[in-house]
This record gives C-alpha cells, sequence and structure tokens, in this order.
C-alpha cells in the first residue's frame, strides 16, 4: 500500500508512522525525513481529548462532539485520527457522566484503541484537568504512565493529521509549550460596554489560537494545579495558563485549514462533504474474466476517460478472493460488473470480504453490481430473478454499511437499464 | 404563497418585503412588526459588494466567489439574496477587469436585476471605494442616484437574510456607521516577532466583525475621500475608517451564524449542503385522480410518515395545470404518479411548466416519474417503451438542470423496479 501525500484516515489501531521505508502517510514530516522512529525522539506522548462540551452553539440537543457524521459520531473520527499515529501512547478522554456509556459503546463498536476515559469537570479547563490527572502518577488511582509531552486536542477538530501533531510536540519538547495558530478570517474588534466599536485589532498582528496543542507534562498538570477558581472557570486557553503559572512562552506553529473546529450546523455539513470526498477518491472495477475485450475492462477505460480526478482500478477476482483483498485498504467504490452469465457466488465473495474487513463499519462503502445480458436471448423472468436477488441483497448488506445498487446491462446493444 | 418563517430564497427581482399583510419571509424583522413600507423609513438604500479577490485562501484557481455551487457560481446566490429585498435600490459590484464579461454573463443568465459594474481596485478596500464612487453624484459617469446609506457586503456571504440587513442599515441610519458581529469560535492571540504567545485576549471581550455592513453614505464616502494610501492598502475594515476619519462610532448588531463567510474550501462543501438543505424541505406528490384510494394518494401518506421533517404536499393535475403553478413558487422535488395507463401528456406539461418558470434556472429540480402498472397484463414491449422514454425525457431535461428519474411500479403487488 502507497498512500498518496493526502491520504485518507486510516483504521482504528493502523499506525501511520513506521520504520523508513515502511512507507508513512505523511512523506514530509521531519520524522520521515530524520528516519528514526519517532518514539526515539519524542519521549512517552500521551494526549487529552476533553470531550464534555454541550453543544449549544450548534443548535442541536445532541453535544456536537456526539452527531452523526455519515451515521458515525464525530468523536470517532477524531479518535480514529488521533491513534492512528502510533506514537501516542495513551489517549484520555473526558465526558460528562451521562454520557459516559454512549462513549463507552462508541470505544467498543468502532474500535478504538489505546482510550481510556476520565470524567469531564463543569468547564473546560476543569475537564482538561481531569484528564491529566488521569496520567499523573501522584494520583491514588492512576493506571496511566506519566508521558513526558502531554497533547491536547479538541473532540470536535476530525481532520487533525499527523504531521501538525508531530510539530506541536517537537516545540513543546523544546520550549515547555506549544499551540497551531491560523491567520484570522474575519477582523477581531473590541466593543464598548454600550455596544458600539471601540477599536479594532489589526487582522495581520494577530492569529486565531487552535488546537492541537502540547506541553512537557509537568509544565502544563503545574499550571493546572496552581490555576485560580476564576481561570478554571472563566479561562479559555491553556497556552495562556502555561505562561501564567509557568512562564513558558508558547511557541506557535502554523496549521493547516483542516484544523478547523466543528462548531455550527454548517460545519457538520462540510465534515460530512469533507469525508465523503475523502472516501471517494478511488473507483476498483472487479470483473470475473482476465478479457481485455471484457465489459469491466471496456467501462474501466470508459471511467478513467470520463473521471481524470479520480483514481480508476481493477481487478479480476479470483476463486478465494485475495487479489481483492489488497484494494480494500484504501478504496470505498467497488463495481462489481458479471460478464453474460451472471455469477452470484463472485458477488456474494466481494460481498463477504468488505463484511469481514474493518471498512464499513468506519465508513459507507458503495458496491454497484452491474449484470450482462444478451436481452435478445435471456427471458423476462431470469432478468426479474436477477432484479429481486439484487433488491433482497441490498437490504441485507445496507445494515452492515454496504450500499448495494445493480444495474441489468443490455452486452449485445451495450444498452442499460437499470434495477 | 405562505412562505415559513425559514423560508428559502426567492427567485432573483421577486421582492420579499411588501405591504403589511402581503406575507414576508421573515414575519419577525422591526420592519414587519411596524407594517409600514421599509422605503418610507430608511430613505435610498445601495449596496456595494466587492468581489474582486482572488480566492487565494481557498487553494484552488477560480477566486471563490465565481466557484460553482450546484452549478452556479457562489456570487449569484449572494446577488439573489441582495436582491430579494427590494428596498435596496441598486447594488454596485466591483470585479477586476478580467472577470468582468463573466460577470456580466452571470447577470445575464441568472436574471439578475439592479445591478451596476464597476472596477475592482488593486486592494479591498480600493474596489469599495471604487463602488462609492458609482454612486457619488460628484463623480463625472456617476449614472446612480446617490443612497443615503449604503450597505457593504461580502460576495462571498449568500446566506445573508433580509433582517440583518434592515437591522444594520437601521442602526446605521441613526448612529451614522453599523456592521454585523459574532462571538469567536476560537481564542485570539497576540504572537510576538520571534513566533511565541505574547499574550491571549480574552475572548469574551472581544467580537468577529463580520458582515453586512451599512454607513450614511456621506460618512463612509468621506472616510475613503480622506483616506491614507496606508489605509487603502493595507487596512481591513470599514468601520475603522467611520471611526478614524469621520468619529463615527459604528453601532454593533449581533449577526446569525448564517452569515459565516465562505473562505476555504470546507466552506464551499458546507454552502453546497446548506442549499441543498433548503430546497429539500418539501416533495409535492402531482397525480392524475383525485381517487383517494389512488396510489399517488397512498404515496403522500406513506412519504408523511416516514419523512415527518419533510413538508408532503400534493396536487392534481388539470387540463391547464394550473393548479401546479401554485406549488412551484416553493418546492423543488416533485414525485409525478400516472396510474395504470401512463398518460406521457401530464407528465410532459409537469416538465413544461417547470421548464417555463425561473425555478431550474436557479437550482436543480427533481423529479420523479412513477408509472404505475399492472405486472401480470402488460407487455415486457410496453414496459421497455416507457423505460426508454424516460430515459430519452431525462437525457433532454437535464440540460435545462432538472434531474428525473424513473420508476416503474407493479401496480397489482405494490412492488416495485426501478428503471
Amino acid at each position: 500500500m502507497e498512500p498518496g501525500p493526502c491520504s485518507r484516515p486510516a483504521e482504528p489501531g493502523h499506525c501511520v508512522s513506521g520504520p523508513a521505508g515502511a512507507g508513512s502517510a505523511f512523506p514530509e514530516s521531519p520524522l520521515s525525513v530524520a528516519g528514526a522512529e519517532p518514539g526515539d525522539r519524542l519521549g512517552t506522548v500521551a494526549a487529552v481529548l476533553p470531550a464534555g462540551g454541550c453543544g449549544e452553539r450548534m443548535g442541536v440537543r445532541t453535544p456536537k462532539q456526539f452527531c452523526r457524521v455519515l451515521e458515525r459520531p464525530l468523536i470517532s473520527y477524531t479518535l480514529q485520527a488521533m491513534e492512528r499515529v502510533c506514537w501516542i501512547k495513551d489517549i484520555v478522554v473526558t465526558v460528562t457522566g451521562e454520557n459516559m456509556e454512549a462513549m463507552r459503546s462508541i470505544i467498543q463498536r468502532y474500535g478504538h484503541k489505546r482510550i481510556s476515559l476520565a470524567e469531564a469537570g463543569a468547564t473546560r479547563h476543569r475537564s482538561i484537568f481531569n484528564g491529566l490527572k488521569a496520567l499523573a502518577e501522584d494520583q491514588p488511582d492512576c493506571k496511566l504512565t506519566k508521558p513526558e509531552v502531554v497533547i491536547i486536542h479538541d473532540a470536535v477538530r476530525p481532520f487533525v493529521e499527523e504531521d501538525i501533531l508531530l510539530r506541536v510536540v517537537l516545540a513543546a519538547k523544546e520550549h515547555g509549550a506549544a499551540g497551531a495558530i491560523r491567520p484570522l478570517v474575519s477582523t477581531v474588534i473590541s466593543p464598548s460596554a454600550d455596544g458600539h466599536l471601540d477599536h479594532s485589532l489589526d487582522r495581520a498582528k494577530h492569529r486565531a489560537s487552535e488546537m492541537p496543542q502540547a506541553f512537557l507534562f509537568d509544565v502544563i498538570y503545574e499550571a493546572y494545579q496552581q490555576s485560580s477558581d476564576f481561570d478554571l472557570e472563566f479561562g479559555t486557553e491553556c497556552l495562556q495558563l502555561a505562561l501564567k503559572y509557568c512562564h513558558r512562552k508558547a511557541k506557535l506553529v502554523e496549521g493547516p485549514p483542516a484544523l478547523w473546529k466543528v462548531t455550527y450546523k454548517q460545519d457538520l455539513c462540510a465534515a460530512e462533504a469533507m469525508i465523503k470526498e475523502k472516501i471517494s477518491q478511488e473507483i476498483c472495477v472487479v470483473m470475473n474474466t482476465k478479457d481485455e475485450e471484457s465489459v469491466g475492462h471496456l467501462l474501466e477505460e470508459a471511467l478513467r476517460k470520463e473521471l481524470n480526478c479520480m483514481k480508476i482500478t481493477s481487478t479480476v477476482m479470483d476463486h478465494i478472493g485475495g487479489d481483492i483483498r489488497n484494494f480494500i485498504e484504501q478504496c470505498y467504490s467497488f463495481i462489481c460488473v458479471n460478464v453474460v452469465s451472471p455469477d452470484s457466488q463472485e458477488t456474494r465473495k466481494l460481498l463477504r470480504i468488505l463484511e469481514e474487513s474493518s471498512l464499513p463499519l468506519l465508513y459507507p462503502v458503495v458496491v454497484v453490481l452491474v449484470h450482462c445480458f444478451d436481452f435478445t436471448s435471456v427471458l423476462l423472468a431470469q432478468k426479474m430473478e436477477s432484479l429481486v436477488w439484487i433488491r433482497g441483497l441490498a437490504k441485507e448488506v445496507k445494515e452492515r454499511n454496504i450500499l448495494l445498487s445493480g444495474l441489468l446491462l443490455n452486452y449485445s446493444q451495450n444498452f442499460c437499464y437499470g434495477g
């Protein structure tokens, strides 16, 4: 598998970084250039994800981290993004008591690994503090190892990539504290008490402070231990606490636009569209013949011409289906072409391989079955049987997040009817 | 027509506000409460939309205001949102010389009204200044009337509604300057020269300055005339110019989340999803019989049960199609049910009415034809003919932004096959 520079999220537990030469999704990262195991340079790294918010800005009753995007809770995408980075040893998620069970079932259902749960506090800062306590060895019930560096990230920023995580961690190791920043989209103003403009801030001199942030564990833990109740109630910025209580001026690291925070309803729409785009980059044509003149090969060529922004691959199904397994690591869209005499065994084989993989657990998988008939020689009853079979199968696999549809193709005249 | 409180954008030139009782899309607006013609209270109002940006933040070559959302350039949605407010007399759009022709063809193609074009300057402020000059009667080639109040809005904020426009205009009339604001999503920080945190700003004491803004024309025109080259090159905020040069402390008006600015690629995705949602609020079932037991009525009832968040309406097509005309002002999704003996005349009539309306010009219109057969008594040839006819028709109307698909329904057994 050779993922491109803009790769899709990996499976939970599937580690992106690895020894040099094993293929990294982030070939540009300082890590890959150095060609060393990240753990060697980073020391132990853990992460805290506060997920206790109530999502009032979203205008919906479900807290935004639990809102569903393509049927999966948003926080599961964020966990997936974090756990794919194998040098993050522990991920502590803080959730409110009432959401604890829901969070446990998300972790179980989507197979998330290296996650520990801690109870959220009444404010974001109290939640982060609780997450840090779960990692601090001075706490009586601590089961985790105190890390050298801790990342703090938002549960509602699902598109975080290893590169920016690595850059803030390296900067935190050097400077004690570091955080991602982005240019301001709007001018920031200071209003007067009566709701008039007092002054506007120079946009060029200010930045939006985003997540992830990272800290030497001892620095941020001490900062929280010393924080006043006022800070824990009303403060918004961890970097500011590290500055105020530990005199560490955080290193600021320019992050990519994908760091944006899912805040409003339109952000959920955007997140869904971005994920759909990610999983729609490739179509694999699965056929049951190697014949170069076959419908499958012709279709593959036609798709390549028509959809030149997409990657079109193809494979011939063998008896045990081994070949197809190479594709299902990176592809979510399949066109399965059965020539002339449709062999339902091969279609079933493809569906079984997909079901057994973790693919449809994480994202909807689209399969289009193309059954080729010579309409002049095939009885209506046979065609109808074929349609009824596809409908039944579609209903069955939909429950397992595979979206199946079928096409009957008149092979002799190249003319198709949908089913 | 009785639009709901969260109505879809009206057609270009279709005025939302009107005499009290005529029905307004914004029943909550101060205007509607007062029950008077807005022109009476507002004086003359014009708008300037700078659209000269190059969209570098989007990461695409097309300037973001010209990026297509559901096949239509983003700026057309913004123009539509502005021109539906009938008390805005003139809308001046500033575009670069190289985009002037493209802009003219957008105006013509989508039937935009009350638009004048002016040449954009090298910076946003110079573009706005050029727009103001086009409205100032002291300019030799000015063909427009100087307004009392001028709105400044972004071409890339397509979801602006009459309510917020009205509130900033009323505030500008009273205070000389006014602008929409929103809470900050991220903490704003001030970096030191070497890229470290200097300090973070108190989020509660700051706001994001958004658009629309409005000014007494004489105030903002004077401010621009007095502005230094430095301000015109590097300034980002019109409110600040009104403060600096005319000592007007702008009134700040809290705006809705929908004011967000399309800046990054994810924002384009969000805009598309929001527009799709807006035009998918209603399904109209069109049938050719009043029979309460008909498939159409059963379908309508079933849809009402299944899709309880959507508005389901129905109509019976009469000979001249008059009834359907009431629906096509607010509905973009139609299911056309032809019972037993499909009468293509009625389907053609619906499609003709849709084509003659401005509906598919602005948004894709979805039509599903349901042809009901008793499969036991109908020949295969007849079914195939029906499918072929739908395919041909679908290809034909797709060019006019009508997305047609067809279903053959086995009437006697309630069992359907798609086509």
